[in-house]
């Protein structure tokens, strides 16, 4: 049975509503996921949730439905049944689902990261747009990237917002924070050859081969890739711009990109 | 010289902030325009504005001169100078660049659409989301498409935030408005094939030809697209999806169809 908790001054209820805050978060080496899917998704994973706070008046829908069975098959998760008013105060805002859990940051040094024999790896310069970087991972879902690495990330990459825009994808695919320095090591080191996304790349992306071990480089959308990956052994590579914009959105850039490494590892 | 507007209850201050309201802008046939590069692009694009407010306290950095060059070009558009807090009612919680603009909400009928000889055209079915909308938008700019057609929108077009998420790139991609049913009929009119994505689409999308007249049908991110676009004459396509999810952001979907067809026709 799960226990029951109905005051939002309850201490973990209290200590998982500051999660919202990234200083909270690093402070609890904790982070803090919404909706009905996102922790699905992590339960499917093995993502390990500490605390799983559920709402019935709000769970409804086969969405909610596949959570419980789920749910029920993790007799170790701690459940709480809470009442809607605490259920809103730990959604701060958010549209809630009648589902959050707690769960501990994950481990998102390089070093813990393994490779297929030909991995494809999305890298992200300074991520800074929560939703960018959830729909980045989305599609390296998708195409079954091996994992994103956020180097010289300004975001924590396991934040809510990330978190809620990836639609729990960030779950499936394995996501590191590294220096860029670190980063480009790591990619050497593994014989990973590494295209950069640039407005002004010398070749236009579908005039190279990704179906070798590929690491794709992007940028924020506001500057652009840093200087730090100017080398020798990247490729500077760009997308068509036959129109009065110069630049395009960096989960657009990232989609068309992973979809024609695909397109070539299929064909 | 501009005129100078101090007020913020001068009737044309007035009458322009009320365009962030959906009736307004259908009572008054008019829209408002947000941003630097937007304005700027809609001026390229020739696009008939009606008035012009500009802050010089707020315009400043390389895009502000742009503007400022291409309004000089302009003798006849109407333009007032506003100190910042008029500029910031007229914005209405956005972040303001320092120019806003009033233009007449364009003729947005199928009857004015003019085609190339082989044509790229994307129909959303049922837009709802401005910032989807808008970059749909930038990607359609980007590959050179022919037009946007809105099937049955729930959305007006030529709203602030589509107009605002599309980085002014909706005033370089011809954009109409039509119901299903007038779409399919103009688009067999034309010999346009039709394309619709749909997640259990019978055929992967690189396995097909976009370099014929082209039509890519996308439906809402929600529901997927209606049974109305069911034919004999549609072709079903689906991106391949290797992961734990099962659809992707309909901005992300429509770039790599639009990026697929610009690859295809290229070589």
């Amino acid at each position: 049975m799960p226990e029951r908790i109905t005051s939002v001054q309850n201490p973990r209820i209290k200590a998982a509503a500051k999660l919202r805050q990234r200083r909270a978060r690093e402070q609890q080496g904790r982070t803090i996921i919404d909706g009905v899917r996102e922790i699905e998704r992590a339960l499917a994973k093995e993502f390990p949730l500490l605390e799983l706070f559920l709402c019935d008046e709000l769970l409804v829908g086969a969405e909610a439905d596949a959570l419980r069975q789920r749910v029920a098959s993790q007799p170790n998760l701690q459940v709480y049944d809470i009442p809607r008013d605490v259920c809103e105060k730990l959604s701060f805002g958010e549209r809630s689902e009648g589902a959050v859990s707690v769960a501990n940051y994950p481990v998102t040094s390089l070093d813990a990261c393994q490779l297929s024999s030909t991995p494809l790896i999305v890298v992200l310069e300074d991520v800074e747009k929560p939703g960018n970087l959830g729909a980045i991972l989305r599609t390296a879902d998708a195409v079954g990237a091996d994992c994103l690495i956020a180097a010289d990330a300004r975001t924590d990459l396991f934040n809510p917002n990330a978190i809620r825009a990836s639609l729990g994808t960030i779950f499936a695919v394995p996501t590191f924070e590294a220096t860029t320095a670190e980063t480009m090591a790591f990619l050497r080191k593994h014989g990973v050859q590494m295209f950069a996304a640039r407005v002004e790349g010398a070749v236009s992306y579908e005039q190279v081969r990704f179906d070798g071990p590929t690491a794709l480089i992007l940028g924020s959308e506001a500057e652009g890739l840093s200087d730090r990956w100017l080398a020798d052994d990247v490729t500077n590579i760009r997308l068509p711009m036959r129109g009065i914009a110069d630049s395009l959105n960096v989960s657009t850039t990232a989609a068309v990109l992973l979809y024609e490494a695909d397109r070539q590892r299929q064909t």
